[in-house]
Order: C-alpha cells, then structure tokens, then sequence
C-alpha cells in the first residue's frame, strides 16, 4: 500500500545551527541523508562546517570513505551489502525522526557502523537503513561516515606537529558528530542529553574507545558494544615511525617530505601503503588502522582501565553465537551420526574434544553436537573479560546478552557476525534470509524492543522479555536472544575456559593469511 | 511480516546447460543472482561459459562495468540509485521466477539498463529489483551487465582483426546472454519462445539496434522502447582510426602497439580517453560509446530501415512528460499569476512563445501552463518520428505511451526521465517518492499490467486499462498514463511541430557542457 511522501518546503525543511537543510517525509518518519557535519585536511584534525545561507538538500547519501582494496561481492544472502562513490571528504551524518520540534526531547541513538577501523561506511548493510527503527522506538536515528583506514588511524606524529593525532583522526571525526548532535538535534526531535552509542564489530569497538576519549566526555550517554570485543586488536605497539618511513620510502620521498603524503592521489597512497606495510607488520611495528594510545585517547580500557567519565557510562556487551563460522551451511545437519560428529569435532580439537563436548551441552542443551564446530571463541572470551572488568571497575550497570538464532540456510545455519543487525533495527523485511514465519516478527520486537529501551532508560528491559539483571562481579547474567529467551548465568563459563585453552587465532590476524580476509571478516 | 526465505540443495538448485546453480526463495519467488553468462578478453567477442562441476552459488550480484568517471550522489530522491563494485569481467545476469520446472514456459522479460551506452548497470536503480514484477506478472524476468563505454563501445577495427567488432562487443554481450536464456530459460520457468526486451533510456536504444542485428534473430520476440529513441545519438561518423590514435598517441604508444591497450589498467586507459576524446570530436570524429553500424549491426532503423526480422516484432514506444527536466520543483506553481508564467515561458520560447501556450492548452488542458517549461522534446519528437516509420514500414503492430504523471515534491512536478521504472516494476514501495495514496498502487497495476499483457501476448491492453490500439500511418494512438488513463490521437503533434522550430538542444551533446553531464543526464 503506497504510503504518504512529501517533499515541500513548508514541511520538511529544518534549520540548524549552521543553516537550513530540507529533508523528506514518508509517512510518520522524516529522513535528512549526507549532512556534512565537518571538514578536514588528511592526516589532521577535522573542523566544523562554515554557516551557510539558503537550503541545502539532505536528500543522498553523502561520499564513504575510500577502501584499501576493492570490495569483492559475495555472501550477499548471509550481509546484503550497499556501496556508495568514495572520497575522501566523508563527513556526512544521516538522521531518521518522528518529529521536528524541539520539545519532543526523544532519545537518540548513534549507529556506528563496522568494518574494522578500515572499512564499512554508514550505509553499508542494506540493514543499516534507520527509519523502522525510529519508527518503531519512537527515537531519533543518526547514522554517520568517518575517515578510515590510513586517512584515519594513522600514526604520522614524528613527522610533523600538525598530525600530532593522526592516529585517532578518524574517532575525531566521530567527536565531531556528536558535537553536531549535541547542537543541531534538538531541531530534529533529539535529546542531546540523551544520547546512546551502539556499534557493531569495529563498531563496537569505536564505542570503548570514545568512551575513553576525555573529548567525547558528555556528548554521549550510553553504549551498546555488539561483538566489539576482541583479543589482539587494539593493543601492541602504536608508534608510526616506521610504517611512516616505509611509506616515504615507497613513495620516493624522503623523510623531510611528509607533508607530501596529504596531496598524493589517495590510489596511490594506498597501493605503497599495502606494498609497504607487511614487512612492517612481520617487524613487529604498529601499521595504522586502529585508534593509538596518545594524550587524546587513553587507550583500552581492559589494558589501561576507564577513565573516571567512561564509569558513568551504562553499557551493554554482547556478541552471536557463530560469529566468524561464515563456512557454507551444512546438509542434513541435525541429522548426522553422532560418529560423524565427533570426527569432525576431533579433527578441530584433537584432545580436547571430549572435555569440549560436555561443556557445549551444558552451555547449549537445544544445539546439535555439530554447532561446537561453529561456536564463537573470540568475542565471548575477550567479551567476559570486557564485562568482569567493567563490573569490577564501574559504577554504571553492565548488561549482557548473545544472539543465538538458527537461520534457514539448508538445514539450518547458527548465527554469523553481522547476523543480529536487522533485528535491531527492525528491518528484518529487508534481509531476505532474515524471514522466518512465527519466529523473525517476534524475535526482531525484542531485541529492537531492549535495544531502545535501553536508548530510553539505560535498562535493556522490556514488557516482552524475562527480567535481565545486570552482571555482577563473578556473575555474568546472560539475555540469550532465541525463539525463546532466556536469562542465564555464566551459562558457557567453563566452555570458554576450555577453548581458551585450545588457543584459537583470529584468522585475519595471521600475517601469512593477508589482507583480503581482514575485509571479509570484519565487514 | 515475516515471509518464508529458503536455500537449500534439495529446493533451490537449477541444472543449467553449463552447471548447477543455487538461489534463493522467498515466498513464491525464486531469486538467482550474479549468474555468469559469457567470458572475453578486452575489446574482443564474447565466448560461451565453460561447463564445470559442482554448485555454483547464485547469491550475489555479479561485477558491473567500470565507469569513466566516478558517480557523484546527487538527485537520489527523483531516482535512488544503487553502486556496486566495478570489474571488466562483468557478464553476468539476474532471474527472478515463480516456478522452477521445464513445463512452465512462463513469458521472459530481459530488462536493459540504461545509462546511454557508457554507465549503468542490472541493478543500478533501487527500482530494477525483479521479484515483484515476477510476482505481480507471473513473469520470468532477468536484468543483465554487459560490457559500456569504451570497454563495450569503441571500433578499433583499424588496429586488427580481432578487433573487428570491438565498437559493439558491448551489444554482444547482450546477444551471448540471450542465447545462454534461448538455452536455459526453461529450466528456470521461462519459456525460450517468448522472450521480450524491455528497456529504459540507453536500454531503450539496445532494443531497438538489437532489432537490427541479424545475430540476436529469433533469441527475442517483443521490444519495449522506453525513453529511447533520441535525435543525434546513434548517427554520425563510426570510424575509430582517429579516436584510437589519439589514444594511443595520449599512451605513448605506436599505432602498431594497438595490443598494450588490452592489458593496461582500465584507470589509466578511461583517464587517457577523457583526455584525448575532446578533441577528436570537436574535429567532427567519432568516439566511441555507442553502436557504430558495420556487418554485424545494421544500423539505427530509421536511418538505415529495418531489417526483414526486425519487421516481425511488436514494439511500444514511449516517453514520459518532463525527460530531461531535473530542475527543482517549483513552490506555488499551481498558483503562479498568467503574468508570471508568461514571463518565465517567453524568457525560454521567445516569439514562439503564443503559438506553444496555445499548443501547450490543447495538448494537455489538464496541466497548468508553467509545465510548458518541463514538457519533453527530444524523446516525444524522436519517438513519433520512430513510431511513424515503424508503422509504415513494419507489419508487426506498435504501440505508443506516455507517462504523465506529477509527483509530489513541492506542489507537484512533474515525471522525469526514469520516473516511469518503479511502477513498471512494480516498486513503487521501494522508492519512496512515488508513496502517492490513492494514486500510485492503481497506476502501478496499470502500467505494470500493461507491460505484462505486452509480454504475454504482444498485445499491452489490460482490463483495467481502456482500450488501446495500435498506431497507424498518421495516426498515433497515445496511452496516457496518468491518475485517469485515456488514449489520445496525435494529442502533441501540433505542440511538438512548433517546439521543434524551436530547435531544442540537448544539453549532453553540447561538447560545452562537458563530460559530466552526459552521465547525470543518461542515468
């Protein structure tokens, strides 16, 4: 049934702190596409926009930020993807409301998106699309782009004051974000008191980090970190001299020519910086493309702890039950000989097999025996680990949760990394695999339902899910988002504890495996 | 609500000539992505895929052609685009179909995207998503890449003999897709015997010079020119020693080194192109980028006539009212003083000024007279040119359109070049633009009834359309689609007879105006 669309002037036009923008309205929900919410030269620091006279259109999605390599088309039916025109000037916001005034105060909810720190761009999930959720939470959605890979997380500080924070450009151009929100929101219906940060993969990761950024104090309210957590990621060294040299080096230029590198063709840059960085890499050097340790960011807290401000930040940390298994699903798997099974499960685990096996059904009594092949170690080991110190730590309630649905991919397939999305933003209609009669209409109310309620009151609780308690030192309460929920304590504790002892190693952090899969796995 | 997603061998898995291929259901649709049709080296004919082993997952859409120049997001309100990683190896298809069994011979419609000859893709617009027009039509329908621009389009037939046909390997691409559908449609439903060509635009104009090209004989049935038929496009000059010189002599190679530009990066060979192209048509020469008539392709039919095949195929033909007018919507242009609109229209028309308006009035009383500023020229003159010499030169019927309808942005504007596509589709609820309640879930079963019945019978009437004949010499029976349909006879002649005094200019053949604009204007 067609809905209402207007487009006028007289009703869609909103006017901020730096000048008019004119958006859209379909049915209940307005949407503003590609505002510009700063300015920047590469390598520094970004700057807010200039005030401008007239209407600006915010009616198309603003540039992404441009890749390393080219993305490669495939898992399509497991992450639809969208890619947009690349460039470099990325500093583009999106905003999906309910209403346009501001008394509304409604709560407002941040996306940032995944793709590591190097990839993804705001609108990269067909998932990502923002006006059901506002519609159905009754709250105002941003969405944003920001530099990335090099052009933002790289540390060229011994090469000049002005890229003094090179390495954290990009999580600044987030700090700007917010201070655009923190200004301009009210005009669109927000709250700019209440303001949660949810993230996924490095999205989630880009959430931690800002809430231990002093700059990005009081800007935002709340976090949600979705499989955010990882072992090896954030920490080692942060120093870019010698990603800096070999850089120059590759380039032709000499060390006293680093201002060179902010004009040079962003192609170009990238092809020397993949030319230059694995031997870098296999020198035990830091190569960019994460946030580093500096007086601007504190680093992460499970290394450095949080800082006095991220303690009075409610949180909530949570991961899926497969997470990096995006191996084809397997026929007749409910099905298979429990002989079959445990060979397959021996060829993983050698020894630790039997130990494995009696904990898996103890964590996950409804699961076939095969899904241990699939169970997700990263992001639940470093997660725990997440949680019992923030527990211990903090002040502000810690909740956590693990989405743990079968999907229909032949006989059934445990949930992937990315797979919990349209679920929280209520777009399940939009991911064809996603629709699953009786179960997906119902499971995508509850989680959208505790995700907005949690943006509401900083409590994750809702009218259709069981209590969910928040953790508390030495008790993990777990929301396990399911065809039923459940609320469960420690519920794969001693599972974990033993595939920590079968030493698992994230597949894109293996220097002989390339870069290719680091794009493939953290999108 | 939720609907039924499945992908399993045992359901969603179809035997091809080549191989097997695994898709997707959802509901009653059965989706294949990213199905490789044919193979070629640059610049050369396409070659048949090879048969191989195992299940080829059609999950993901395929590669589409690199661009010249980079898109710029803008105008996505009036046509919402999709982008989508870019790579030479780019033959491959889409099919969405309702049924799966050999017996079905349900009717094919193979879209063709538009974009001119140099840019676009299958999947391009939001609005080219296949599964409701299977759905709504019971309809098999399948969207294609082929190879553009100087890729697909660029006679260097000077430079060798493999290169004889490299000014339409573009064109046959196409016609290898429609032999990999005469070969394996059926096992998708379709039948091999009916199969229609329907495109917008550039696609418009790939039907109609694939009707003259004695290759893609008997491997389609039916043409739908939409938007298509323009003056000054497809004739010319269609030798390629000058442009290929120059673009050679911009390499630095030699002219019997014509060889090094199959293997140079298509970045460093677009980037050279732009740069030598200018000139060699301010010179008067052809550069390449669209169809150049030779053995293989017979030439554009109203120049040259139709072929004796091409005389056997049923054609539409049609435009929409606005075209080329992308220029914002006018606040209060119902209401806009006689004075005021007289003004603004004399600025344009000068001293042909009271002819048009009078014209204008009896063409289409319902419209208010400042959208004399916005009525179309080019296609509606060109195409009534088209439509005439079809119907005396052709025995198989044609059938003429036109797509009136305001939308509302601001007061109403109203349609634009592609404007037409959701509803053909039946997609108006993906672009939202096209939300009219109470008007456009009734045009969209009109127009998409229309094309169906075109499909299915040659014939495009439809009950709930009124009845619709063919033309005849000097006689244009015109559907006009609008909130009210109703078919008109030579309802612009005398409009576009004094417009065409006029001599209107199209602004992306003005060698003033730049590349840029050929891209903004043909998508």
């Amino acid at each position: 049934m067609a809905r209402q669309f207007a487009c006028a002037g007289a009703h869609t036009v909103v006017e901020t702190k730096q000048g008019k923008l004119r958006g859209y309205r379909l049915d209940d929900i307005y949407a503003f596409h590609g505002i510009k919410y700063a300015d920047a030269k590469r390598f520094q620091m970004p700057t807010p926009i200039q005030p401008y006279e007239g209407i600006r259109d915010a009616l198309a999605y603003g540039y992404v930020c441009p890749m390393l390599n080219q993305d490669v088309p495939q898992m399509e039916i497991m992450v639809p993807h969208r890619y947009w025109p690349m460039d470099e000037n990325c500093q583009y916001l999106n905003i999906w409301t309910p209403r346009l005034s501001a008394d509304a105060k409604k709560p407002v909810m941040v996306w940032l998106h995944g793709g590591g720190f190097s990839s993804g761009s705001s609108i990269e999930h067909v998932a990502y699309e923002g006006d059901r959720l506002s519609g159905y939470g009754d709250v105002v959605v941003v969405t944003l782009n920001h530099r990335l890979n090099i052009l933002g997380y790289l540390d060229l500080s011994s090469f000049g004051e002005k890229y003094a924070n090179s390495a954290n450009v990009g999580n600044a151009d987030i700090v700007m974000a917010l201070k655009w929100i923190r200004d301009n929101i009210a005009a669109f219906g927000g709250d700019p008191d209440n303001v949660t940060l949810f993230g996924q993969s490095g999205g989630g990761m880009k959430v931690f980090t800002l809430m231990n950024t002093p700059e990005a104090d009081g800007l935002f309210h709340k976090g949600i970190i979705q499989s955010g957590v990882l072992d090896g990621f954030l920490n080692g060294p942060t120093d870019g001299t010698a990603i800096g040299r070999a850089l120059l080096k590759e380039l032709g230029l000499a060390e006293n020519e680093a201002e060179k590198l902010e004009t040079i063709p962003y192609a170009v840059l990238a092809a020397a910086y993949n030319k230059a960085a694995p031997e870098v890499e296999r020198a035990g050097h830091y190569i960019g493309c994460v946030p580093a340790a500096n007086d601007w960011y504190r680093g992460d807290p499970r290394e450095v702890g949080f800082t006095e401000h991220a303690k009075t930040i409610p949180v909530m940390v949570g991961s899926v039950f497969g997470e990096f298994d995006f191996s084809p699903a397997i026929p007749g798997r409910k099905t298979l000989s429990k002989e079959t099974v445990l060979e397959i499960l021996e060829k993983k685990y050698k020894s630790h097999t039997p130990d494995l096996v009696s904990r898996f059904r103890e964590a996950y009594p409804g699961r076939p025996l095969i899904d241990l092949l699939s169970v997700d170690p990263f992001f639940r080991i470093a997660g725990r680990d997440f949680i019992e110190k923030s527990v211990r730590e903090r002040k502000a309630p810690t909740y956590s949760y693990l989405f743990n649905l079968d999907f229909p991919l032949e006989d059934g397939k445990p949930a992937w990394h990315c797979s919990e999305i349209p679920f929280i933003f209520h777009n399940t209609e939009r991911v064809a695999i996603c629709n699953i009669p009786g179960v997906s209409d119902r499971m995508e109310e509850r989680l959208c339902g505790a995700w907005v309620s949690f943006a509401r009151w900083g409590n994750p609780g809702a009218a259709c899910l069981p209590y969910w308690p928040a953790c508390e030192p030495g008790r993990e309460y777990t929301m396990i988002f399911d065809r039923e929920c459940e609320v469960r304590l420690n519920h794969d504790a001693a599972l974990m504890e033993t595939l920590k002892e079968t030493k698992p190693r994230l597949p894109f952090l293996s220097a002989a495996e390339g870069e290719e899969e680091e794009g493939f796995f953290l999108h």
